[in-house]
């Protein structure tokens, strides 16, 4: 049977082979919750970028930028890291370049992977499905928070490992973890969320209402992967 | 009010400054288990050694020589990693030299703090009291399984999570995780643990004894503390 692990932080990738698995990257405050909802809605890529300067070369070459550091939307560029702005009809069709804190690590460090997809409560139902009809192990990658673990994108990890019983080996100890904390905290996550870190840094930048949106559970079927530089829809 | 926080993996231990804190190691499947039964019962000291050449040449010194790799006593070597071991009458007033697979590694990576401990459920209420008690902030580290996460010692974290709440913040995201983790599974421990990864390769080993034992509650009102390079009981 696949198996399916759990990586709870970029910072422990080097522990795993990643040639012959399909990586899901998870950021859901807010990067990967932000390129879901944004492809869906008819941006045309998502070009991830470690840094600020390289984010500004892609925007003289055209590119919507979007840059956020610890939370907040850097001076000088198009947007944040807010989901909304994403989904602004301007965006349509348009190529968004994106550096962020954690997410934007997440994907560049799983790059050895046979293919690297992006997962958000909301587009996980259609994550799950793809997984499912595909025959490669499967791994998690929370972004987490520089580093360090976090509870909401562990929550997302045990929200598809719930969904993945059956097709794939789910007994890896990081898995039973990430699903029980998803069983007993999915009727509110957002209460249990109110307690985390991350939440307390992102809810004085006055982005309650990015919080609430990225809990949203499946209001896109698509799933974003990465093509060369650029994530787009899978099609 | 003071701080506790948890370190999944010793591979995260960069991203902990240690100088001020107080560091609680755990390696329930066996390491600190080990040393902690040992200690209590008249071992003189333990001194952890990263490699197998290391701790043979302690023993040609006339230390007792502990080796383990991969859950099995290395060829060569007084004893291996059980905790029965450790208790033998013999070992009374000596000094064991011990490297193991884990819990040795985040023993000698977490030498930058201000003191370490070692913890494990055989002294948790012990390792408890004595934070309590003291100044400063605590990092509970775990051991893990190759610098994976495990099921048994993030358990342990939220156990003695639990006991601290009111003298220290617990609401770090890992603190969090834990201590839900620990307050679903506590009821039955051995049950929930014989899907992980851990004790599915120790129960191979035919050391169900072990396992057992070291799921014990509070049977040694003892605080290993490393000294030099060697631990002994905090007096």
């Amino acid at each position: 049977m696949k198996t399916l692990e759990v990586c709870f932080s970029p910072d422990l990738l080097p522990l795993y082979p990643l040639s012959e698995k399909v990586v899901v990257v998870v950021d859901i405050f807010r990067a990967t919750s932000c390129m879901v909802a944004g492809l869906a809605l008819g941006v045309k890529s998502v070009v991830p970028v470690a840094t600020l300067d390289e984010c500004r070369a892609l925007m003289a070459q055209g590119y919507v930028g979007a840059g956020e550091r610890d939370g907040q939307h850097v001076d000088g560029f198009d947007i944040g890291n807010s989901p909304f702005s994403y989904m602004l009809p301007q965006y349509q069709g348009r190529s968004i370049a994106v550096t962020t804190t954690n997410g934007t690590k997440a994907i560049t460090r799983s790059l050895a992977a046979r293919e690297i997809l992006l997962g958000a409560f909301l587009n996980l139902s259609a994550v799950a499905d793809y997984l499912i009809g595909q025959p490669h192990d499967a791994l998690i990658v929370c972004a987490g928070w520089k580093g360090k673990f976090n509870l909401e994108d562990t929550l997302f990890a045990g929200a598809l490992a719930r969904k993945l019983d059956g097709f794939f080996d789910t007994e890896d100890d990081s898995v039973i973890a990430a699903r029980e904390l998803y069983a007993n905290m999915q009727e509110d996550m957002y209460a249990h969320l109110q307690h985390s870190s991350h939440y307390k840094r992102l809810s004085k930048l006055g982005i309650r209402e990015d919080i609430v949106y990225c809990l949203e559970m499946d209001k896109f079927n698509v799933v974003p992967v990465l093509q060369g530089r650029e994530i787009v829809l899978k099609q």
